[in-house]
């Protein structure tokens, strides 16, 4: 009897360690590393501990799910922005089919410079040129004409310099960001300078982003009966520029409340308005500003006057260093 | 024992009658009256069978989740629009206010007439008359500031003739079709003729509609810094006038998707164009017109032209009758 109470004491306290591992696995499992291609570091512990504080219910913090909003820039902040922006490959791509249709376009600039890559051109004019082309390849069809355009240049548009589709140069930290916010039931918006539909043909594929989550650029549009449908037809004209001071109005306007939660990057300066816009919320709120730095794996880029990291350091917000916090910077899998 | 057979034979009979009619009773069960509202009829019958071949997984007519958008016009489809859309309200209690901190506006027109409560100048005048009095009201001044007025407003005013709270003034079997598409992951919108940030004061509360589903009129805003905070003012000028053929416009720029279901009224045929686009849609679609026509129990109001009704006979849009469809209009608690 006494081997026996042994055996089953022995056999308890087997049960039992395995019990308690697997009692403390659980938090474990819990709070897997949610954003494993970054880097530990100071800006990985902020992002955490901000949204640890956010989400803790009860917690002095605390934000109600229905405020949870999370606006992204997207060239330079979701996915490369260099050599040029994504939309203007697709700008290109749009003359040289519209020139297949119309030789005439050949000799007539802005789009004699396009079709000959002539990037001088661009440099040596002001930004009417570069509208000129948009406006050409961008209106003068309905919405659903355009969003056909566009997701025919995404399925299989290749980046000049990355040699990889278009279709995955996002940041693979980003999506883990985009991700792990999500899974603290943020709700997760566009607020880009891209033109909004063009943005629409592919952020549902990459970012799980539908298309009524997305703040961008927008051309005047109209109803206009088109073979006896109504429809809604693209206007050259543009209406909204989602830029700068541009983009607290954006997302104003669709989203109707100042985001708890900003991504932005170092280039030109456009997206600290919309930090300062997320900054001026009553309670807490979160700003990180991407500094490409990273010439090795990305591209390095800065500012002449320095304005994007001058200002998160006047207003607190956080700053990346792609060559530092991140670990990867694209999927491996193309 | 063929007694006891007999007996079990009996109480198995019993068990299995009551399986039977347990079984039986979940099907109708799961097919409670989704809309114990709406009188039995063409109308009532049709909604239903709508949403259930469009739901229908593998059936012919089924539309994935994401694509399953409704938008509902607001004044006269959702809530009372008589004697006149409650916004107006809102216009001469906000003026009534002006009014007392600035008394040089009793001599001014249209403000003169409004503290007056002179109908008449209104009607005399052109549409200029309304507007200024609400740019006034709507403008010069930052959302949240506006969201304030706005909420105040909402909490306490009173309808003038159907003397209940306005913001219960909302129709009952409305409600519960808004319910009932919901439970089939429709996502609901607003899409009104009111401005947009009047309606985000009230959407979640009446109709569980968040801030960033409503489509509205809009006043042109900027980015400006109120007392070291970047903040959206707004300005005195319009920039949408989400009615008639502007509402695709406005569905356009905030949903990106033509409706799959579109409820609106009879008065100024402001939402035909919005039918017709959602008509336009590939694959299936519903259009609901409300016909005002029940002076009794509401309003009984028609349009000179008749163009909304003509327009549901030639495009083949559902027509309820508020008077024969409808078996109750308001919610009975107050």
């Amino acid at each position: 009897m006494r081997m026996r109470a042994r055996r089953f004491s022995s056999t308890f306290r087997s049960v039992t360690l395995v019990l308690v591992v697997a009692y403390c696995a659980i938090p474990a499992i819990g709070q897997a590393d949610p954003l494993p291609s970054w880097n530990e570091g100071a800006v990985k512990r902020s992002i955490i501990e901000f949204v640890r504080k956010v989400t803790k219910s009860g917690g002095p913090d605390f934000v109600p799910v229905e405020q949870r909003v999370a606006t992204f820039d997207n060239d330079g902040t979701l996915w490369a922005e260099k050599p040029l922006p994504n939309e203007v490959f697709f700008v290109v791509a749009r003359v040289r089919e519209l020139a297949a249709n119309d030789p005439t376009l050949k000799d007539k600039q802005p789009f004699k410079a396009i079709l000959e890559g002539d990037a001088g051109y661009f440099q040596a004019q002001d930004e009417k040129a570069l509208f000129s082309a948009l406006t050409v390849t961008h209106t003068g069809m309905t919405q659903e004409q355009f969003a056909i355009e566009a997701r025919k240049f995404m399925a299989t548009a290749m980046h000049p310099t990355l040699k990889r589709p278009i279709k995955t140069v996002a940041y693979e930290p980003m999506l883990e960001l985009i991700a792990y916010l999500r899974a603290n039931n943020f709700d997760i918006w566009l607020s880009s300078g891209g033109t909004i539909d063009f943005m629409r043909a592919f952020s549902q594929q990459l970012y799980g982003i539908a298309p009524d989550h997305i703040v961008g650029t927008e051309f005047k549009r109209e109803s206009r009966s088109i073979h006896g449908v109504l429809s809604v037809y693209r206007l050259p004209e543009l209406e909204h520029l989602n830029d700068r001071e541009g983009k607290p109005v954006g997302i104003d306007r669709h989203i109707g409340m100042r985001p708890l939660f900003v991504g932005g990057n170092v280039y030109s300066g456009g997206d600290i308005a919309m930090m300062q816009y997320s900054e001026g919320r009553s309670g807490p709120s979160f700003q990180l500003l991407i500094n490409h730095d990273d010439a090795a794996r990305e591209f390095a880029y800065q500012e002449k006057d320095n304005f994007s990291l001058s200002s998160a350091q006047t207003y607190g917000f956080t700053v990346v260093s792609m060559k530092s916090d991140w670990k990867t910077v694209f999927p491996k899998a193309n």
